[in-house]
């Protein structure tokens, strides 16, 4: 046996994750361009430094006040239906995929199924993998729409514990019609949970709807958010979700005790004072998104729907070179997706003009 | 199938976790009683607010710099012996409990075995659970020492991927020599690993020896740490391990993307710049422990030699009397380990006089 020994089915694995190089302009991995507020910041600095204070003791296991601050937040998007998102109906973790690994843990591992339809997030299948869950790959439309007579038929061939929908969907920005939600949940049953990754769910056009209004209507679907795109906290690794509280009852029997720091509990809750702020910022992504959709069809490229902040976009005999030739020009955006797209995340105007330049230059060189 | 879809296996387990209540006098999980100094909050905040400003970046995936100050950190205990920890032998994780699931997701999982000595630290089983890894438990001496032949044997009969050595351990206090852990890294062989858990490691008596002066001649060691207990920082959430570096290579495969943030990274590497001040705390505390099992023996009671921040001690007919009556005098401690025993955590001078009040009181009323 070689050293170390690790588990045969890891062995030659490489780690996730995108290269992380030092590039002035950075479209590709999704986070937001704008930093928090001075306001923000100092509310962060005092926040932690109360925290600090009992930093001997372990944090609060059950994260109420955290839990209350997201309920509150989560319930601006069921307010208008007349119901509101309670605390013992949210989860939260160290990063969506933290979130995402507890639920594979809690509802699938040996014997057990989970099912996405590619292309999609390339995490998922890791989350399987880590779990011992079976993983089952079926395929969204040409146009990455989910062809849901397709899809249920999947979900009624395989049983699935679990099924990963990503809405919007990462790459291609597409998301999912809420009453195809409903049919697959519907599809399968009690038997599972449907989990419905709105990662990206704040930068959804405005005619298009949370999965989070189907919550009292199927109590097994899972809406899981993040703050690290729509509140600037990719750094602060805080992932959560919306279920019956049944479910997240049921995840407290996997998650670590006291998985939460204090300390991310503080920056957490200090964040969420500043919601306004924040959502400020992503309707100023929205709109930079949505120009940079029209300015890459103009240009004669295709570019999937995007309710996310960021767009795919192709098709290139040969992307490497494409994605090379911006890298070079000092822009860094994903090689990610069905061969021949790409995909860039939505910066700041001045970034994107960068984008823009760089990308007409390259295209007039190859 | 009833809802939620839990595992079966799952079905009907309370979540870890001892009982959070709010009692004057808290000596039940091990918290060092002392804060963090004011220049020491401060300096916590200041870098916070620092992390902060990027807050809509991804953290450092690799946190270098964290992993440089703890080899710095832990190149303390290996100086005298002319060779130092590098950054590429040092992993971390959100809590020694990460750290611990991380190994067992690389090394352990359906078809591996791990083993550890009751009674012991009692996470320990639920990590196996969690990555589907069998559990078998050995026994250690009626003094809580280990039975190096049996535990020799039971090495040799089960062949585990994972040998669990806490040292000292939990909850006895007790701590292992050096010579008994190089000849369980010898049983085990290239294998599997033997995790030595020193998460009390700071605590231990001026004669006992930490097994990081091992690793230098056994590369299927790890040693974890944690900055819960002598750095006081139990709501920091930061555990850490040193090891032969393609151990944490290996580690990195199943580690989830971000998993440390950038809050977290800033806030260990703001406690270390103090590890002088915290240091001096622990000495404080290994007095008091070596005073407080002085105590207990001198009113009668047996105690586990202690080289950690608690003790156990005993024996009582009813326990639970004990530890009610305790709490019914603002005192919480612990009603762990076999039975008969309770375990008191190690708090300031005030805290253990009132300790020791009441349990004189108890004791004469009982």
């Amino acid at each position: 046996m070689t050293f170390p020994p690790l588990r045969e089915d890891l062995r030659g694995l490489e780690p996730y994750g995108a290269p992380q190089l030092d590039v002035p302009v950075q479209l590709n991995v999704n986070e937001n361009p704008y930093g928090p507020s001075a306001a923000c910041i100092a509310d962060i600095a005092a926040s932690v430094a109360q925290a600090a204070a009992s930093l001997n003791r372990y944090p609060d296991r059950e994260f109420v006040e955290l839990r209350a601050g997201l309920a509150t937040y989560l319930s601006r998007d069921t307010a208008a239906a007349g119901w509101s998102i309670t605390p013992e109906q949210v989860w939260a973790a160290n990063g969506s995929n933290e979130v995402m690994l507890q639920l594979l843990q809690a509802f699938g591992g040996p014997g057990r199924t989970a099912i996405s339809f590619a292309p999609t997030y390339s995490m998922y299948p890791e989350y399987a993998r880590d779990t011992h869950t079976r993983w089952v790959q079926g395929r969204r439309a040409e146009d990455f729409s989910l062809d849901l007579d397709a899809a249920r038929a999947l979900v009624e061939a395989e049983r699935p514990s679990v099924v990963l929908l990503p809405s919007p969907n990462n790459p291609t920005g597409t998301a999912l019609p809420p009453d195809a939600v409903g049919v697959l949940c519907e599809a399968v049953g009690e038997a599972g949970i449907v989990v419905v990754d709105e990662a990206y769910g704040e930068f959804r056009r405005a005619d298009t709807l949370s999965a989070l209004e189907l919550l009292p209507t199927h109590r097994n679907l899972v809406v899981t958010r993040t703050m690290s795109k729509a509140f600037a906290g990719a750094g602060l690794r805080l992932g959560y979700l919306a279920a019956d509280s049944a479910i997240c009852d049921a995840i407290r029997v996997v998650r670590l005790p006291y998985h939460l720091s204090a300390v991310t509990q503080a920056t957490a809750l200090a964040a969420l004072r500043h919601t306004e702020e924040l959502l400020g910022q992503v309707d100023t992504l929205r709109a930079e998104r949505d120009r940079t959709v029209a300015w890459l069809r103009s240009e004669g490229l295709t570019v999937a729907d995007s309710d996310a902040n960021f767009c795919l976009f192709g098709t290139f005999a040969d992307r490497h070179a494409v994605w090379r030739g911006l890298l070079d020009r000092g822009v860094l955006i994903r090689e990610v997706g069905p061969e021949g797209w790409l995909r860039v995340s939505i910066g700041t105007p001045e970034e994107m003009a960068a984008f823009r330049e760089a990308l007409v230059e390259v295209r007039r060189e190859l």
